[in-house]
């Protein structure tokens, strides 16, 4: 991927422009966030999930490194800044719609990504129902 | 996973609960959604990503079929219902803080996922940036 600087984000399209078009027009939400999904480019696993606003994405696009938008903190984060877990972009991947994102990404300092200290954010699954009807976790 | 009826969603509890616990308590937003990352058991690949309201989740433990909520019609959507292309879950996973799900799915009918008969909902990536500053896209 390119790593030019000065990405600036087209205004939206017609439909057609934005299903089979070749140039990226997102859609943020009305709370100006849009969703990206991270993945191991090494296992393919899902990392995280989490969300970007146009600076996050601008930010991605030119350092070729994931940033992100905290809801919690309301504020702009580069990924692996204070533990060393930088994600390293290969490759950006838009949907149909152009309001998610699939980051294809390399891992940097231990290989993590997750707060807890696990390496997907992703280590429960559902598995079945107790005697009270709640929804059992199991790790993977 | 276990098929069981009358599945029901615990309250939110504790840091603790909620990021090491054994019982689902999902987190939806202020939307009542939560985000949902779809993966296609065969080839690993993300197919989609939506959105799901407690009666969409609670419906895809139960019926062990994919159910979302669509955000466009204001409806609740059981994917594949006029296409054929039913996802059949395998596994569901969820988060640290438990306001995402991957679904590990096998779909049914010609094995599609996106309304523009791509199998995958990415099936573009970015691709470097014009002479305009806009960022390209191409196909994957």
């Amino acid at each position: 991927m390119s790593t030019q600087m000065n990405a600036t984000l087209s205004e939206r399209g017609s439909t057609d422009e934005v299903e089979n078009g070749a140039v990226l027009m997102p859609k943020f939400g009305s709370d100006g966030l849009l969703t990206a999904v991270t993945i191991d480019a090494v296992s393919s696993k899902v990392l995280m999930v989490a969300h970007m606003n146009k600076e996050a994405l601008i930010k991605t696009i030119e350092t070729n490194e994931a940033w992100y938008y905290s809801r919690s903190r309301s504020a702009l984060w580069r990924k692996g800044e204070t533990s060393g877990q930088i994600q390293k972009i290969r490759e950006i991947q838009v949907d149909c719609d152009q309001d998610a994102l699939v980051l294809i990404v390399d891992v940097g300092g231990d290989g993590g990504c997750c707060h807890t200290g696990r390496s997907s954010c992703f280590y429960r699954r559902i598995d079945g129902i107790d005697d009270n009807n709640r929804i059992k976790l199991s790790r993977i």
